[in-house]
């Protein structure tokens, strides 16, 4: 029996990579699509989901991660919606229902990080553990957390980004860039906000720059804080901020002296880089594929 | 067929709550032990349990919600065991193995926060809620929450009340009580907390103080962390400085403010009072009891 084919689609506010693929080791043909209006990304990546499944063999479900907010309700009439982003133009757009309509297929649809998150859980680097969190720190700030296999969520998708850590003792002034929260972990931590206060990013300024531990500082906060509400088995950090060298190190070894001996993982045991690279958003569309393929409809 | 019957035990530091239960309107009996040492009060327990059994008939199983930190992990040679707990005589005491041998009954076993989110999402105030949290702010400040029907954990139990949030402006010299993290949320907000800076309980100071507001403040941050990690759909806030007039009022107001409308879930809809009253704790021992019963061997 051949393997079933999913097309994948991993949306973000900048580009669309679509891509037909089989598993995690079997990317058949990828594509991308600059992000500009709805109509043009949601249809040009139909067209060439259309043009790819001529030629690859029909398809199974599709997965969708994408940018948020998103709704995710399967009872909510606006169910598949990209809902109030600041992104121009995308507010309020049906994206899942209509390449679902389109194809007559199945539709997985989550948020990008949970994507990702779901990925690396069942072929990245948190296989195996109990409660594992991905984060991304670059522009902006996003996590998800897989518990028993699924994405954490109650009344919608996690905002990590968002949560409230302390001010570090020389960062006080700043006054954080977020629109919605001025200095949660975003307004603090992101890209963007390392720019605002230093000029240029993390990975430029010189290594012995106060700016590595202060947002080493922020990370550890926010690791700190999972831990105390989940104890997770792995926190992933991506994104381009924590790509900066070192960063991970640093935030390993502030984060253990922060919790103290209290919490049962060991930062620097728990903390990881992805391990599914650039790839773990397009293989969060096939693990969402893959769900929705395997729900009882 | 008659209901099965159910021995409860709700453990805390202080004292020990026993009981024969059928149902969460169905305690047939209970009795009150002061926490001495394990050897007495684990011992006067079993000796009240099985007395009870003659009298009442034979149980089905038991359910424990304990202090602590626990060992949660069925796997783990020390499951079952209070770890490594500040209070003296109990680190590393073997609680519901040693119960379930003595009774020959399986033994559900988990945080006292986790029974008695169990029990409010189950017969409580988080009924029917998506991801219903559970947090007690008294002398400790701890936290479970329900996701799916079961507790959320990875490596271990959460232990909410030490997250990190900021300090509130006029907060900034206190340097907190926590022998662990100084300034967590538990060692800025519990009850000694905040007899250490204003010599008296949030009831004993008149409703105009400044400690109203500070308290909700750093009660408020939490709602808004766990609402970027979980949104969740219930905020249970229990607790003897939680049932202080009016703070319950203040911290919705609060959180909405710092959540400006980012989140689902509206905090003035998503924070309650329990709804057990002080059954939660008992009844997290019905529900565990319950649910052990149910998990095939």
């Amino acid at each position: 029996m051949t393997r079933p084919l999913f097309g994948c689609i991993e949306a973000g506010g900048t580009k669309f990579v679509a891509g037909i693929v089989a598993g995690p080791d079997d990317v058949r043909e990828t594509a991308r699509f600059d992000t500009l209006t709805p109509d043009e990304t949601i249809g040009a990546t139909l067209d060439w989901l259309r043009a790819a499944q001529d030629q690859h063999g029909m398809l199974a479900a599709i997965g969708i991660a994408s940018f948020g907010p998103i709704e995710l309700d399967r009872n909510a009439p606006n169910w598949g919606h990209i809902t109030a982003t600041t992104k121009p133009g995308w507010s309020d757009t049906d994206f899942a229902g209509r390449i679902g309509r389109a194809l007559g297929l199945p539709v997985g649809f989550d948020t990008d990080v949970n994507g990702a998150a779901l990925a690396e859980s069942r072929w990245g680097a948190g296989r195996g553990k109990p409660a594992c969190v991905y984060v991304t720190i670059g522009t902006g700030i996003g996590g998800g957390a897989i518990v028993d296999g699924k994405p954490l969520q109650g009344l919608s998708h996690p905002e990590m980004g968002h949560i409230r850590i302390p001010r570090h003792p020389k960062d006080m002034q700043f006054p954080g860039i977020c629109p919605f929260h001025a200095d949660c972990l975003e307004g603090l931590a992101s890209g963007p906000a390392i720019k605002a206060r230093w000029g240029m990013s993390l990975s430029e300024l010189p290594s012995d720059h106060e700016a590595h531990s202060i947002i080493a500082w922020y990370i550890a906060h926010m690791v700190v804080t999972l831990q105390s509400i989940m104890e997770p088995g792995c926190v992933i950090l991506g994104g381009g901020v924590t790509a900066t060298p070192a960063l991970l190190d640093r935030i390993c070894a502030q984060a253990d002296e922060l919790g103290r001996g209290y919490f049962r993982g060991k930062a620097s045991d728990i903390i990881v880089a992805p391990g599914l690279g650039d790839k773990a958003g397009l293989l969060g569309g096939l693990a969402l594929a893959q769900d929705i393929l395997a729900t009882p409809s």
